[in-house]
């Protein structure tokens, strides 16, 4: 019975934990009371309380009895601030310890919404793969990637296991030449709550990237979840054109390095 | 008695039906049974029940007894599918009716990470507002702003209600010349949720720019929070460098063209 509200509790924990983690909460701040953050939440006390034993537990919060709940930041690493269109290229380039586990492999017919993106024929087969990157040995981003058939045969498991897929499609004769994605996100599922080693509910990063070939045709659609407090995608951006045409658009390489100086600063400044 | 594992249900009901409108799960697909929804969510019987019943009150599935639940894909609003450096520019351009609420407008000590990104002198003020865009009358995302004062005393409450703040920045004098932006991910807050019309703990798109004049100074911090199932970031890539080199760039206006027919295609596709 003591336990029936666990996950209620476990909610409002997690979005606590967020407003810490995040910066919109302060080492020092104090927390609304119990019975305001029971009003805000719609929960009762009990289920407040617990919610804040386990950020307690976890050293984010002092409970200091009469005086209220603290914030006390624990010294969370720094995400991953990486490029948006390049993930690897960009860890590698910091010098990141990437690895791989591949947690399924085979082939069949992908869900519709797969077929259309990669222009699939009817009932044309796809490689499907289930991939988690590791960095510095922790989960990193789950990468869920189907390959038509036809070219997925050009490679095996192992090899997928321990090389980056592009580079697979590049050896087998295929010419990538663009992509689109998208970004949004999404609640972490059982499956990948388990394997990313976070809560079910989580709020993950969700990137879907369809890959064409030089003559159009798609070559690899990949899903990737990345974990927010480990990774945030960085953009630079440029405002151009003039009057009511003004816009913003993406730095150009000069911008570009402007950002990694005033990147390096950065980190030399948070080293101190 | 009967209510107090509302919240769990309301989880798993979350979590499946992100995962329909996802794609991960389609219009006719069999969702695995009762028993094993409870063991994949750690969760009772009864509470999978109830998360499939809300399911079905909305349309989203069918329960047929004896048969299973199936999928049925209520007619969900596609997410409008934006460009991720000027969402604003990009909804006026698709001809979107966009509006504004202002929910707060003050001045004050920000928190120190917006006080730093801004590198505000040590104790100096900022205006904070907190707004709500709707698209077409629906709220589609929360951004909380803040800009140094000396910048903000130039326009006015109504102001801000009624005009792009970056219009009234540079109507200002201000030089707006670059920004950097992340995007994460985070789960709705219980204000955040009110404002936006969604359940407290759904997944949202984090994006937090920073604006600089020309000079390097910090004009804007800006902390928005879109609904991923009314809005995607979509960008284009291209494949650059040779050889080892070879990497994933942002594609150049040649490519962009190609994208919005592309993509005009695809529209022309679903309307059908």
């Amino acid at each position: 019975m003591a336990g029936v509200d666990v996950p209620k509790a476990r909610q409002v924990y997690l979005v606590l934990r967020e407003r810490i983690a995040s910066g919109g909460l302060h080492s020092g701040d104090v927390l609304p009371g119990e019975q305001a953050l029971a009003a805000e939440h719609n929960v009762s006390r009990i289920t407040v309380r617990k919610a804040l034993a386990e950020l307690e537990r976890e050293g984010m919060v002092d409970r200091r009895r009469g005086a209220g709940t603290f914030v006390r930041l624990a010294a969370a690493p720094k995400p991953v601030v990486a490029d948006i269109a390049d993930v690897l290229s960009n860890l590698v380039a910091m010098g990141r310890g990437t690895d791989v586990r591949l947690l399924a492999f085979g082939y069949g017919e992908p869900a519709s919404a797969v077929a259309e993106a990669l222009r699939l024929a009817p009932g044309e087969r796809a490689q499907r793969s289930v991939r988690v990157r590791m960095v510095d040995g922790e989960p990193f981003s789950h990468l869920t990637t189907h390959v038509p058939e036809r070219i997925g045969v050009t490679y095996s498991e192992a090899e997928l296991a321990s090389r980056p897929l592009l580079a697979l499609l590049e050896r087998s004769g295929v010419e990538v030449d663009r992509a689109t994605q998208e970004i949004g996100a999404v609640l972490a599922t059982p499956d990948v709550a388990a394997a990313l080693n976070i809560d079910i509910g989580s709020a993950l990063i969700a990137l879907t990237r369809v890959v064409y070939d030089a003559e159009g045709r798609g070559v690899e659609h990949l899903a990737a979840l990345y974990r927010p407090d480990r990774y945030a995608f960085r953009m630079d951006l440029e405002r151009t054109g003039a009057d009511d045409g003004r816009r913003w658009s993406p730095a150009t390489g000069e911008h570009q390095s402007t950002k990694r100086s005033r990147s390096a600063r950065k980190h030399e400044g948070k080293a101190q």
